[in-house]
């Protein structure tokens, strides 16, 4: 029987709770499907850090890298460790030594769900540069604390970064409408995105069957929410994909179904799934956390393992829970109740 | 009589058709409040460009300088010249030369207008900066055309212009309900963005009666999809409060409604005035164009010039116009139309 090795970072507070119900539902599927999937699970997070000094092992990495695929909670507790401790000790640096550098995120009204919009025919794939840019980590500060201290922050778009976000962006407008919508600022930003906008051009030739359109990143926002119908595939630099992707996420209905994949295309070394919200520690444990975004994550990565018709089978699962208005409105129904209608639609 | 001298710039596009408009209810509501306007008007533009090799005379900065206020229509078309030359040219060194680091957007529904959000009990008042972070210009690009090219945009915040933007935001707030949201991203952007939360914390001291909460710019966009009647002041950086300002005009029902003021707050020189939108050139000079959003940036100059009541009464009268249906539809009316429906509601 065909074995995946899945390395689990439930991470922080409510992480742990969707982890374990996306778990529950990723065995069963397996299980019905023919093949199986090997888990070890691994307590990094704020509180190994409280422990330890450091939210994973100096090795951690290097323990990752031959599992077939991570599936993460969420990373962060403010209030015990600082993000720039957490999130860049563990979060950030997973993305970037394994070069996912895709980060895909599906925003659709699942069946059931009331979304903030009047509009619900949408379905966006946005895909989000996911190791360099505007999160590259560069800059710095002069004559701290005075009256004329300057803070720099530098974004960094290397041709290899753009070209490859922006052929994967390409692919995939390919294998659904062949609409690409790429989304810059370079009437303001005249070095990164004037690049960036140069890449696509001349990329465009290369994909003649896809129809690459360029916005600026604030009529891209106004187009979110005014017509999202009139959007397929979004491309977008680090941070404006980070943006687009919470303004994704709110108008699917909210965090609780905005579901995430981080990428490596070339698979030369794991890729990672985890819903795209963080930790709440404020519902933390309480087993009132929507499970949703982090089992159709856990579908992502099925699909991205090859086991397409377990992933399909996932999703249908979800889809038949919530038009039941199982999990559909936030804060409604227990992580469990949401859990357990998903595992018996599956059968 | 007191007569303020105003520069108009009705610039390209729309901007022409809008500008009119908005002078017209101008004048009238001048004339029945006791003062007078008086305009010169520029032709700046990219026709004028095409002709000149220039958006403005070498001394346009220096001719503006005299006035009481700019009221501007909008600045571009990109078929003529290239954003890089026209929005370059004219419209950010205006901003800049002058001082404007306060960029106030206001995001509401007028009566009668509906939205695309199903929530409509919103009044957030944007403030975006307007001088430098992300829109510096600085950077640039090396081994262009090769391979191994890198593109970097530096973001340059300095102590003086992220405090004096605060502070803004800090007095705003305390004018209005004493709430104040501010938007960074400083679990990604470490320098630039740790820098503005820190000012803000030391800031917050000096206003114990604002309530301030920091949130990172993704959930600011989703909040403001959300729950956008949980906001109230909003203040931002350069690029961000532009983001966050494209959604608000979104959620307000469109670019016909959204205004802004582009404020020099010590008066050392004039503030400008212009609708959020650009010159549209495919619906220019058809008569269509809503100017609803070039009026209530007249209002907003009224209001700076210390006209209050004037001001007042002209925001009564669009809130009458749009109460009754007349340009509350995105392309419904006429631009006459409408215009002559505020004019009327003046009386
Ligand atoms: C937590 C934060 C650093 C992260 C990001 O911006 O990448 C998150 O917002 C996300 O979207 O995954
Ligand atoms: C045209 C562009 C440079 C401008 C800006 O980003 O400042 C516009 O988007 C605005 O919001 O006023």
């Amino acid at each position: 029987m065909k074995t995946y090795k899945i390395a689990l970072l439930p991470g922080d507070g409510i992480g742990r709770d969707v982890t374990a119900a996306a778990w529950a539902v990723l065995e069963k599927a397996a299980r019905l499907n023919g093949f199986s999937l090997d888990a070890t699970s691994y307590p990094w997070s704020c509180d190994y850090y409280l422990e330890n000094g450091s939210m994973m092992p100096a090795d951690g990495i290097e323990t990752l890298r031959s599992f077939d695929a991570i599936l993460l909670g969420a990373v962060g507790w403010p209030h015990k460790v600082p993000d720039s401790a957490s999130l860049h000790g563990l979060l950030l640096p997973i993305r970037k030594a394994f070069v996912q550098y895709a980060n895909i995120r599906p925003h659709r009204l699942l069946p059931g769900v009331q979304g903030p919009l009047r509009s619900d025919g949408f379905d966006i794939l946005c895909i989000r540069e996911n190791t360099e840019g505007e999160y590259s980590g560069a800059g710095g500060r002069v004559h701290q604390g005075t009256d004329s201290e300057v803070a720099v922050e530098t974004s960094i778009f290397t041709r290899k970064g753009v070209e490859r976000i922006l052929r994967f962006g390409f692919e995939q407008a390919r294998a659904r409408s062949g609409k690409l919508a790429s989304v810059t600022k370079s009437n303001a930003q005249k070095y990164s995105m004037v690049f960036w906008d140069e890449i696509t051009q001349r990329l465009s030739a290369e994909y003649p069957d896809v129809d690459v359109t360029s916005y600026h990143i604030d009529a891209m926002a106004a187009r979110m929410v005014m017509a999202p119908d009139s959007l397929d595939v979004v491309v977008a630099s680090n941070l404006f994909g980070d943006i687009l992707t919470d303004l994704g996420a709110a108008i699917q209905g909210g965090l609780g179904f905005a579901a995430s994949a981080n990428i490596n295309p070339d698979r030369s070394a794991p890729s990672m799934f985890e819903p795209v919200h963080g930790s709440a520690p404020d519902i933390a444990h309480l087993g009132i956390a929507n499970p949703i975004a982090a089992i159709w994550s856990g579908a992502m990565m099925l699909e991205h393992l090859g086991e397409t018709a377990a992933a399909a089978k996932v999703m249908a699962s979800i889809e038949a829970t919530t038009a039941r208005g199982i999990g559909a409105i936030p804060g409604k129904d227990k992580t469990d109740a949401i859990t357990a209608s998903v595992l018996s639609a599956l059968d």
